[in-house]
């Protein structure tokens, strides 16, 4: 790296290099045109996107848009070391937590220690789920993935045999972060199933 | 769509639906990993979290971050419609303006009345390129550019044999955003030179 940058420049462009790999991260979700793989990378494009359009619908009202923001923006990096735990994969959720908190140690670290922390704590935050920046980010997460499979005629539910009662329970905490949303997202779940696209599954 | 949406909320899903192609576009620049092109709807990723990192060196101070943000994350939408024109081809910069107004008009006129205007003029911000927000904008778009094709060995100057000096031209805007970025764009620029991965050019 150049040797121009002072230190702290140094490690900030260290981090925007090493994030870069995101971009390598793929996640089961196919877009409807090419049906390549999702990456992680353009995922969080997508929140942020997202998140500016349709905050209003936020439950409660207020929340810091760019706080959600930045989470989005965010969320994922762990996903370089960790790589992406399909949501219904249930063996891959148990060691989840472990191999994210270690890349979170490793990538965030990398920054300034002031910037480290703060991102650190907008992961944890999101992590934890309780804050309404928090809860509403998790409703872009979750909103963008029935979205995607909708779009892609029922995408990763189809190719994983995925079944709707399973899509409602994953995705119904969207109505924590916003009632009106999760009745969208339930609207599309249903128009799958009425499509085709998802089966109907055991509760139904 | 779904029924159960407002008409406000429908315009707005549309829209969410239609950026979704954004990540179906290919950018010159080839990923340090894979050597896959870039999409740009990850390069807006990537863009989005750079400004949160070194929001620091803007000049003027006191830039709104949030703006930059915002304006990054949207501001090659227009591409869905018009294509990445590639920074060192001088034909296609001819006609960019024409073909991407029109995309403008057609994609941001998707949402509701007041976040079309509002997501437009965000645009117009960007193009323009007088405010700070919009130099400092610009400055992450360049940037980044120069890192990944620093990161992948030359990548598109190789591959297009672009020489340092319309790379050093095409760049210095960086400064107009921020003095010590293009200090250190400019540092890559010279390092990727010295290891042989971009050609000197005519003016060395």
């Amino acid at each position: 790296m150049s040797t121009v940058a002072s230190d702290r420049l140094a490690r900030q462009m260290r981090f925007l290099f090493e994030v870069d790999k995101l971009k390598e991260v793929q996640r089961r979700t196919r877009l409807p045109q090419s049906h390549r793989r999702e990456n992680t990378a353009e995922h969080s494009w997508h929140l942020g996107i997202m998140a500016l359009v349709v905050s209003e619908y936020a439950a409660p009202a207020g929340v810091d848009v760019f706080r959600v923001v930045r989470m989005l923006l965010i969320h994922d990096i762990v996903e370089i070391d960790a790589g992406d735990t399909f949501g219904y994969d249930t063996a891959g959720h148990a060691d989840k937590r472990v191999r994210e908190v270690a890349a979170a140690d490793r990538i965030f670290g990398l920054l300034p220690d002031d910037q480290a922390t703060e991102f650190r704590n907008l992961w944890e935050e999101f992590e934890a789920g309780e804050t309404a920046e928090a809860k509403f980010a998790l409703s872009m997460d979750r909103l963008q993935a029935v979205m995607v499979n909708y779009l892609s005629n029922g995408g990763s539910w189809r190719e994983h045999q995925v079944t709707a009662d399973r899509v409602l329970a994953r995705n119904q905490v969207i109505a924590g972060g916003s009632p009106a949303l999760w009745d969208f997202a339930r609207g599309l779940i249903e128009d799958a199933v009425a499509e085709g696209n998802l089966l109907p599954g055991a509760n139904r």
